[in-house]
């Protein structure tokens, strides 16, 4: 063994001694058989690993282990509930890197009703956060289907988005304050929950979104809202992307703070979904070319959003911008419409291979960008279905491909990058985004410099300098 | 004259020279009668001296003159409007700084009302901007006293407040992109428009609220909003800082999206506007202790606010939270009601001298500050005025203290330190801030170290000192 491996080896060893002190057995996991499952992203598109998972329980014991980590030269990767859709939290296959799991950091330290802010930390998952502000009478309106599984540190390290960014905002629009534990181990105490304070830099907005390359997120103060008394959700038919977008334009004009959803689908996703999905079926007379699900929402007494919803939709009827539409007449109808949108995924997946773009453009723009890209990628690959679904009310669509029919599946993705290169460079042209919420992690980094490059990249590496100088927190996330 | 100071004559000749070339003879003022009306601020706190005053016409314009200084290394100061209330467009007075103005990036470059941005240059001001975005029948809800002189540009930099934040949130809260000229003259483009892009650090938080010490905004896309359709005002009679809280939370409940404006103003402030302000009453039938001004506003159409707040101001009095109110009849009675808010600082200025207080707490906490505070002061000098006001519904509190009637000005403004100490004590103790929207500058850089200091403060001088090494950018604001 030369003498800097061994250096090395010596170096992991006395590192797992001195953290097993300080966090005790509960707090330690080294046998492949408990690390593994740490190992390996949700989407299976990495699998590394690690000497040692980390499972502090408490702020003081992740400050404590960093800052032995960082003595030790040792880099970690911050993990909460692993849902990456970019491997934002998958560790190397060298076996050099520490994973740091928050997951026993599961405690909503504060909930106040009369400032609508709720504390909690960083292991929490959104579901259990989202039910603490339920029984409180609020509403955490963050919602991302992964919610069962996702941690709160995770959601904002990644500035999760979702169906009701919309009307609330990204993740980092629901944050007041942070706790983060820097990378020497220091921590930043900035718990604030104050809805004005001018005081120097704005630090929680450079960690929220920063892919635990900065600082660790152990805990958080959201903004909470007042829960709605009416609910209201109608699936439309529309003839064309721009009739979804004047569609949006009339209910924006209309009432915007009652839009809690926007989702526009492809008749091309919704036929998918008919055939794979069982008892899945659009209350609808016939198929249409393109759908939009509409939810709004309000907490305002006596709000009449039915008959609000009624008359808008009759009034664009009328302009023909809606060709045929219904409301839901219960929680269950309302569901299966849901279920009609929250399925779209899973009918791709058994309609054969599929390639994703998760974009962004400016909202007037998502029509054009629609029909461009489909133009494109029927052209290039004849026979390809294009679903294209989303959030039409942020600018956000989900531009997956699928397969043609019959074909094989290993020469379909062995283009992958050129379907996804072709889509770019139309998003590109619009002034879009190449990832509207699902971030950069190690799948999307080599993306940077093309569409992130100058001034901007060398401002996010001057950052990443300043704060992590040794490079240890998250290595080869976000940054190329 | 020593070597030194020669050479540096030399080099501010030499640099003037240059700037002059580079900027036309419109770029450049020099004359002390032209460059003095800049040296001043607003609040006349600050009287300083500058070598020159440069007033670049564009983008290219702004980095060839940043990067002239940055190669002399001659530092610069920023400014917009220069109403700034803690100096923090202030110059030194041993003339070393040279004045960077933007008034002339004047332009709104796009305006689209489907995607309900706008992108518009840094030397705006506030109030055409809100005049332009009318016109194209959008709502720019930013507002604040000085909006007919601030410039977007200084807005952003200072991350202004005002009246409707408590709907809309802070400036922070409307940019969706920015353009910067960075310390060493290159330019970051993130004029994007996207409402979801997940694409690296967000630099543009970073840089909305660094008071000029990064980067110098020189363009930005801000976010609208549909227009009102309806405007209703209230002026309510309370009993207590407690049942002001009662009702905001009882709007909140009910209808958070509609609250435009949710101010507070004591019953000694009430008085003082009343003597001291020509036609300026309360329409109330007798004076109360404490008041609330309610703005609610929405575009929905047939929204029956006017109802929906009688209903709700009734039952808001048969609880006893309400002792009497008012609900404005017309526009000039709302205007009307609005002066008595907007006339607070005049009536005090008039009633003597005064120490201010920009403050803020978590808003469940307002009605403790406002009776600690209170009892503090009055015990600290007896007969001084307490005359707190402002944004109740973002725990924002203007505690503004009036000297005792026929007392002397100076000796009372002698003690502003200790009364601001005995203030900033209680604030501490409940959570909250030193500095809710006015922001730090020159005035309240002392304070950074006691309140922000530690881990928060390192970190912002990390930020400093990898984006702008050599300190030229608005030397001597917000950090100490």
């Amino acid at each position: 063994m030369p003498a800097v491996a061994r250096d090395v080896a010596m170096n992991y060893a006395q590192l797992i001694d001195r953290l097993r002190q300080r966090l005790g057995p509960s707090g330690i996991l080294t046998d492949l058989a408990d690390t593994d499952p740490y190992c390996e992203d949700w989407r299976r598109l990495y699998h590394g690993k690690t000497p040692a998972v980390l499972r502090p329980a408490n702020t003081a014991e992740v400050a404590d282990a960093v800052r032995l980590c960082a003595e030790a030269r040792v880099p970690i990767v911050p993990q909460g509930g692993n849902t990456s859709m970019v491997g934002g939290a998958a560790v190397s296959d060298d076996g050099s890197q520490i994973i740091l799991s928050l997951s026993r950091m599961n405690k909503v330290r504060d909930i106040d009703p009369v400032d609508m802010t709720m504390a909690i930390e960083a292991g929490v998952t959104l579901k259990a956060a989202q039910l603490v502000a339920e029984e409180a009478n609020c509403l955490l309106p963050l919602s991302i289907s992964s919610e069962g599984s996702a941690q709160i540190g995770g959601v904002l390290a990644t500035n999760a988005g979702g169906n009701n960014t919309v009307r609330y905002g990204n993740a980092r629009d629901l944050v007041l304050g942070l706790e983060v534990v820097l990378p020497d181990g220091a921590v930043w105490n900035g718990l604030r929950r104050l809805h004005k304070d001018n005081t120097g830099y704005c630090l929680r907005q450079l960690f929220i979104g920063s892919e635990g390359t900065l600082g660790i997120i152990t805990a958080a103060v959201l903004k909470l809202f007042p829960r709605p008394r009416e609910v209201e959700v109608a699936l439309c038919a529309v003839a064309s992307p721009e009739a979804a977008l004047r569609l949006f334009q009339a209910v924006q004009q209309h009432d915007p703070a009652a839009i809690q959803a926007f989702e526009y689908m492809s008749g091309a996703g919704m036929a998918l979904v008919e055939r794979f999905i069982p008892d899945a079926k659009p209350p609808l007379s016939s198929p249409a070319p393109h759908y939009v699900l509409l939810e709004l929402a309000t907490p305002r007494q006596g709000a009449g959003l039915r008959s609000a919803l009624e008359e808008l939709l009759g009034a664009a009827m009328e302009q023909g911008v809606v060709t045929d539409a219904v409301i839901a007449e219960s929680g269950p109808q309302r569901t299966a419409i849901w279920k009609l949108r929250e399925e779209h995924s899973e009918a791709q997946k058994r309609a054969g291979a599929s390639v994703k773009n998760d974009i962004s453009v400016p909202v007037s723009r998502v029509p054009e960008l629609i029909r461009r890209a489909t133009v494109e990628c029927e052209r290039l690959v004849p026979g390809i279905r294009c679903v294209p679904f989303g959030h039409l009310g942020d600018g956000n669509i989900h531009f997956n491909l699928v397969q043609p029919e019959g074909a094989d599946a290993a020469q379909f993705m062995a283009r992958d990058h050129e379907i996804m290169d072709a889509v770019n460079a139309i998003v590109r042209d619009l002034d879009g985004s190449f990832s509207a919420e699902h971030g950069i992690g190690p799948l999307k980094a080599y993306m940077m410099p093309e569409w992130r490059g100058g001034a901007e990249l060398d401002l996010m590496r001057r950052i990443k300098a300043a704060i992590d100088p040794a490079g240890l927190l998250n290595p080869g996330k976000l940054l190329p």
